[in-house]
């Protein structure tokens, strides 16, 4: 069963919103196990938008209009659908109820325009909108289904969901449902992940398996299709320990983990505390971590130390080590990390320094970057980053990396402690 | 003359990520006088990618391709078009130069599979890549253009602004121009706007003005249509001066300005240096000022005090205060701002503490929020702040209003100086 969706829309076309529609109803279908092979946005034109529905009639079996079922003169979805489909428009008495209510609740007078909410196309099903006044159409012609949404997403989810699919299904028999599962990694590229799994890739038809980058950081999508959510977890399940198998060490999560949760988890399951020493990062660390709920049990604070002096000044670094190595250095992170460790009193203390770009910072190349982890009872570590990016990019990529190797010595810890 | 955007990438199908580039893409060229009648979002699949461009020939002058140019097996854009032109596609030594120095930098080795991102149409103008290692392609054949970009956005949308729309411009000569000037107001609502506004966005056609509300500030756009950029400008600027007479003290920056970057703009005008110590926020504060360049020789640094006890011993606030007042009060915030500031000896000491929510904190209401000033030879100040938001919008919104209420402080200092 493939489905085609049609957005329908002249803001769409100058860029004034962003077609959400679309990938709420494709996540959706694919739930459903209704493959998606086209989105189309077209403007408020009926000569374009009927162009559009003649193409998706000989590419689809399922056709989903989202947008254009309103009561302005621009609002043409359903005029349009209908002379397609040589369907008459009849006005629909619970649709005009609807309507009427609204505007005696508002105490305001119905213009006549808005009785055009009212029109769906003669012998269709009509889906009621929970949010808004004018109702979505679902019809079936001519071995095509046709479904038509109204265009705010908040009128359209719920319709979607709770009216189109289940009459979808209706109409089709249960499908085979498609399940993800997605394995977050970091520390490893895109390119290198998929020479390493290249085999595993190869032979994988169902479940599938896709590498996704994002920046600082590498998800495998892995995709199956079964009759039921059971088989499907059964398909996905062996693949991951394969890919487990391979490059485990690179997995810190799933689905919807990130890097903060996990060392917030981690944090609050070991009751540790923690605090931070920030030079080139000023703050990004322990607000990533502060937007986690709960981290107030395991945040204490620390400092921001932008420049030498204050290193200094704020954490007693000696200044003789800042001279001797630098300040872009394992000796200065390191001894940033304890100091702050020290002065909060906290299990870990963790700290980053180095050059964020455009331009070197104390003799080191832009990208350079220092993470200091110091661990009550273990030995404190520095880790050294070769970062490539923009300004901002190298911030938020030292972030990532420094709660990446956090989390691997606080898994450590747990192993020394059990 | 008519553009095409055609997205590729089977997650967009699936629903796993919003088609966000048709989106931007579609502002641009409308900017630029060009317009846009179809957006296509089609998987990676040879076949019907050749079909979609075969349709686009059709209907646009203008194809602009997002997504596929990757090193991994599912980046089938180049390939396909190359195909459909009967192009070859040869390596371009630049790219390739750029993707090993990137190794090279990040001390990686780089998979064969990475060269594949160094291939270009024979033929073609290069557009390169200012945040990632595939370049963008540019192309003329048989009276189209044929723009290629990345998929990610962050490497999308400049390489579309700084290197297509150039091309295109250059191209086609100047199209009838759209131009835009965006007015950043912060300290007054959306629908207040509106309403001391309404007259006069009632009269305007050409320029057009649009409140573009987004989270803790608002926004307006002037929108003119116009031969010239010179002849936009003149229509533009007679409205902005209308604007600025009525909501003046709102408007705190143009275009891309942002709280941040004015903050830092007085900050390094008047060689000012700043501290700040920070609860609710823990880092934010700071993280966003460092994100501004050449703010190193203003930010020297400060605190995150996320708990009672860290603002007495970090901070020396007196116990007896926050017993009295709460840490959630008047007096706690300009203690601290008064502190920080002592103890970095900076010109300015700013603090926020507050109750982020979602549970109230220390007997006040979560969005409860007091922000700090103090400030070389002036008194301090405090401001009170009473948000609605979830967790981390109103800790986003409270760094806006610190900054917005630092702005006015220095704008008042300024006076005093001078």
């Amino acid at each position: 069963m493939k489905a085609e969706i049609i957005a329908v829309g002249t803001e769409l076309l100058l860029g004034q919103i962003t077609n959400t529609n679309a990938r709420f109803i494709s996540g959706r279908l694919a739930e459903a196990g209704i493959d998606v092979y086209y989105h189309t946005v077209v403007g408020d034109n009926p000569e374009r938008l009927s162009q559009s529905i003649k193409l998706a009639q000989q590419r689809a079996d399922i056709l989903i209009f989202s947008g254009g079922l309103g009561p302005t003169k621009d609002d043409l979805t359903k005029q349009t659908i209908a002379h397609e489909l040589g369907c008459e428009l009849v006005s629909n008495e619970e649709a005009m109820k609807t309507i009427e209510e609204y505007f005696d609740h508002v105490g305001k007078v119905m213009t006549e325009n808005n009785k055009q909410q009212a029109l769906v196309l003669k012998g269709s099903t009509v889906l009621p909108n929970r949010n808004g006044m004018a109702p979505g159409i679902a019809i079936g012609k001519a071995d095509k289904q046709y479904i038509l949404l109204p265009g705010p997403p908040h009128e359209m989810e719920p319709m979607f969901e709770h009216e189109a699919i289940p009459y979808l299904l209706g109409v089709y028999g249960k499908q085979d449902i498609i399940s993800s599962k997605v394995l977050k990694l970091q520390g490893i590229g895109e390119s290198e992940l998929e020479v390493r799994l290249q085999s595993l890739l190869e032979k994988q038809t169902n479940p599938t398996i896709a590498p996704l980058a994002s920046p600082g950081m590498v998800k495998l999508r892995i995709t199956a299709k079964a009759k039921t959510e059971e088989e499907a977890q059964k398909l996905i399940s062996p693949v991951e320990q394969e890919i487990r198998a391979i490059v485990g060490e690179f997995i810190y999560g799933v689905d919807d983990d990130t890097l903060a949760s996990k060392t917030t988890e981690l944090l609050l399951q070991n009751d540790w505390s923690i605090s931070a020493a920030e030079s080139l990062t000023s703050g990004m660390f322990m607000a990533e971590l502060g937007s986690q709920p709960g981290i107030g049990n395991a945040l204490k604070g620390g400092v921001v130390v932008y420049n030498k002096e204050m290193k200094i000044e704020q954490l007693g670094i000696l200044s003789s080590l800042l001279d001797f190595h630098g300040v872009v250095s394992s000796e200065c992170a390191e001894a940033m990390a304890e100091s702050i460790k020290e002065r909060c009193s906290t299990t870990i203390g963790i700290s980053l320094t180095g050059a964020a770009g455009p331009e070197p910072h104390d003799g080191q190349p832009p990208g350079t970057v220092w993470i200091g982890i110091a661990i009550e009872g273990m030995k404190t570590a520095s880790y050294k980053l070769q970062l490539s990016g923009s300004r901002n990019t190298n911030r938020m990529r030292s972030v990532q990396f420094a709660l990446h190797y956090l989390i691997q010595m606080m898994r450590e810890k747990k192993e020394l402690k059990y």
